[in-house]
């Protein structure tokens, strides 16, 4: 079927780009990786950046989905959306801290993500969609902050925010790279969450 | 002179792997770069692996220049170290803002730094010196806290180092890649101090 095939590609760019960089993505490897001719490839995403683009939204989506993956059952999708501010920060912590996970399938993805991040330093069309996702996050976890602290302004809402999102990719190259021990690194972003709902509450 | 010729390798290591990556350094283009032989960077570093590595060193005490220079009078060289928790204060702002700047300089080495760090994923043999450069950082980090808030203990100290330091990175690729404007960059990494300050002040 069609998104089958569509699927696997974009699951073979992910893991090439894993692999060996945004740089060392070339079509060709890609079509062995994901089984398919790269006269498919150019047929689903038209070019090289369109490839890069909806591998970027596929790797987003699947880290929406094991971020939210361990909410309790009232959450069977995991967007329910928090009833009160304590559901709000338990969410807020599990979605943070299951960026951090010594599962094959979260590394992928983190490394990934690392490397698409770093790439658009060079790789200029991919800048906007990249913002975009960023942005999504941002909003994302501004919207739990929200419901921890219910009168905050938005700006610092979203300013802790972007710093709780900012560490997390920090973190999570020195983890990849081997340079943090991944429990202490969940350490550190629980510390961090707890300090900023605090600075928020004063 | 042989030292002249040395940085003359480092200074075009850092521009190249600033401009195509670690994986786009290639020991005959970095001799073009350098305007030196093969031969010569062989004589010199041994290897790429060791080019790699002296380039990591190399941006690190460029790094820790750029980052003291606005020290005041009273620190003409900038390490006399702090006189006092408001000195020290100053001294942690200027040094982590400082990694901000719409300079060339600036952003070539951190560029470079993010693309070293990236590769350690890839490149185990640089991930021991990635790890003592960062260790050395979040050292000096902590031991301005130290002077900021005297009595607290070590290990308060090196998680927030820990935290700011990792902060500074992700904001750093952020701001690079056109997904976060400087002055922002500024104002979070500003906010981040004051935040953590006041954690440890409790």
């Amino acid at each position: 079927m069609s998104t089958d095939r569509r699927r696997a590609i974009l699951e073979g760019a992910a893991r090439v780009i894993a692999r060996r960089g945004v740089r060392g993505l070339r079509m060709e490897e890609l079509a062995t990786e994901a089984g398919v001719s790269t006269a498919l490839i150019y047929y689903h995403f038209k070019d090289r950046a369109g490839v890069l683009r909806h591998t970027l939204e596929f790797i987003s989506d699947r880290a929406d989905r094991y971020t939210s993956d361990a909410s309790g059952p009232g959450h069977p999708d995991g967007h329910d959306g928090p009833d009160g501010p304590r559901d709000a920060l338990q969410e807020l912590e599990q979605s943070l801290l299951l960026e951090f996970q010594d599962l094959p399938e979260v590394r992928e993805n983190s490394t990934a993500w690392g490397e698409l991040r770093a790439s658009a330093i060079f790789e200029p069309e991919l800048r906007e969609d990249l913002a975009r996702a960023t942005l999504t996050w941002i909003y994302d976890v501004a919207d739990l902050l929200g419901h921890i602290r219910p009168s905050t302004p938005a700006p610092a809402l979203t300013a802790a925010a972007e710093r709780l999102t900012g560490l997390l990719e920090g973190l999570s190259t020195r983890w990849l790279s081997g340079a943090l021990p991944l429990d202490h690194a969940r350490e550190l972003v629980k510390e961090a969450v707890s300090t900023e709902v605090e600075r928020l509450g004063r």
